[in-house]
């Protein structure tokens, strides 16, 4: 059983790999849902539903996110009647929402909801939101306080980072089966995600951090950061806005209490020594995923690293 | 100030060439809502909508309902996950449904989420909604009793009517403005609609019956029933199956209790002695609305008619 946590596209993308390199029924998910808002009173959970299209072969491949072909009539009729539509949600993904959000009305846990999200698109690993209890990623910014969504997609991560909350984490429980995924895995794997606002929001759910800890199995990690750069988004401004290193580095001294190896690019390679100072082993491979092949060895090259 | 009793497709034409001819400020709609009903976690409210997508001009003016153009991703979508989809919502559709179906969860009444419809698609008549409280329609078929839209849409009006019943309409009471708007009514018209599913619903609500016998107002009505057929749906096989003569007599006989006036067509000049029996005025005119203009004459020969 290999157990990975996972943000959204980059996380996605490695987990598309490591189905082709496992048995997809051995692998658990435990995904970020800090993200998660309500659109038009629709639950939406952004980075769930990243990894179900992804596993689903039916994600949009040059975004990364949605459904690949969707379209926005709801969206533009809603600007036509005057809703605020600053949230992308396509036409088919909004098929997805009303399931959810269904459910959800009906009394289910986002844990129910979500693991009939995953069967409904036929994915066949275990999918499980980090909690079911409310966490909401906040952003303090120059100009206030604002939701993860609003900082992310209405104001395009234009904002300096100040600091970061996660509202509800403190009362908040892990989803059912959450701890044991970790206490009980092989490996555990923290995927290519934000370490911040990704990653950040599922160690900041009461007990998921010290079980990470606690685990016998080996807990590796994949650096988002290349260069001292993200590949996608804003993890690099945001880790040196909040004061931490945008490098392979800043990310091992994130994870150093529960990492044993951090997988770094070829391009870091020279990091392996720092990494190694934290007591995380570096394995260094390449890890920008083109395509299926390279999401596929980055996949094998982590499994590898943790043997 | 002019009060229309309201149910789909045949109420909004009428109610198009009504609002070329008198100020529409001036017109308050009271529609039915017996056939609402919840798909996806949305409220849907087809015959307020149908009114006011005819009264914004943005309906399909083939089918007469939904909006002209709709697309159907959300829907396609939504089979392809399982999800049962008789009922047709097309994607720009949803986002009137998303607003309504937000302002319910939200708190507002019935009352307010239509009118808050109403006003995003510009529509400046007064759209009541027959009650706040759910009323829902149920029709006895060979094959036990279903809902108003399972019987009308996924079994496509194929079912014998053996009866009707208006499930919560003893509880139910009027929305605010619906007794004083047929009370303090200059004029009071019963559109041309079904007269036992689109219009029998509002009668059932408590109250309305009596405050149209009571109002000091004319009342009339158009038959939806020309030459012994409805022009569109099931109206005459209903009025049949269940003991009602299908024609303009038998709607005359089911409203005599409070009608003044009943417009029949020219082809049912013949029965203008029958009706008059009913001590029901009947005024012969050219009721198919085929185009504006025929609407318009409607309308006109209508109020022509209560004068």
């Amino acid at each position: 059983m290999i157990t990975v946590l996972a943000g959204g596209v980059g996380a996605a993308k490695f987990l598309r790999g490591l189905v082709d390199v496992v048995d997809v029924a051995d692998v658990t998910v435990i995904g970020n849902t800090g993200d998660d808002e309500v659109f038009f009173g629709l639950h939406v959970s952004p980075d769930l539903d990243t990894v179900v299209y992804t596993l689903a072969d039916v994600v949009d491949p040059e975004k990364g996110w949605g459904i690949a072909g969707d379209t926005y009539a709801m969206l533009e009729q809603a600007k036509a009647i005057g809703q605020d539509t600053w949230f992308l949600l396509g036409d088919r993904d909004i098929a997805t929402h009303l399931l959810r959000t269904r459910l959800l009305r009906e009394g289910a846990s986002l844990s129910d909801a979500t693991a009939a999200v995953a069967s409904a698109y036929s994915v066949t690993c275990r999918l499980l939101p980090m909690t079911d209890d409310r966490v909401r990623t906040m952003v303090s910014t120059d100009d206030g306080e604002i939701s993860f969504q609003e900082y992310f997609v209405k104001r395009r991560q234009q904002d300096d980072v100040r600091d970061l909350r996660f509202d509800g984490a403190e009362a908040a429980r892990p989803a059912p089966g959450v701890i044991d995924a970790i206490a009980d895995a092989e490996a555990v794997i923290v995927a290519p995600s934000n370490p911040l606002v990704s990653i950040g929001p599922i160690l900041a759910v009461p007990g998921v951090r010290q079980a990470l800890a606690d685990t016998a199995a080996p807990v590796a990690a994949i650096s988002p950061i290349i260069g001292g750069r993200a590949l996608k988004g804003p993890a690099d401004r945001m880790l040196t806005s909040l004061g931490h290193e945008a490098s392979a580095t800043g990310v091992a001294r994130l994870y150093a209490d529960f990492l044993d190896v951090l997988v770094i690019d070829q391009e870091d390679a020279g990091l392996a020594g720092e990494v190694g100072a934290l007591s995380v082993r570096a394995h260094v491979t390449d890890t920008i995923m083109r395509d299926a092949a390279s999401r596929r060895a980055l996949a094998e090259a982590t499994l590898q690293a943790i043997r």
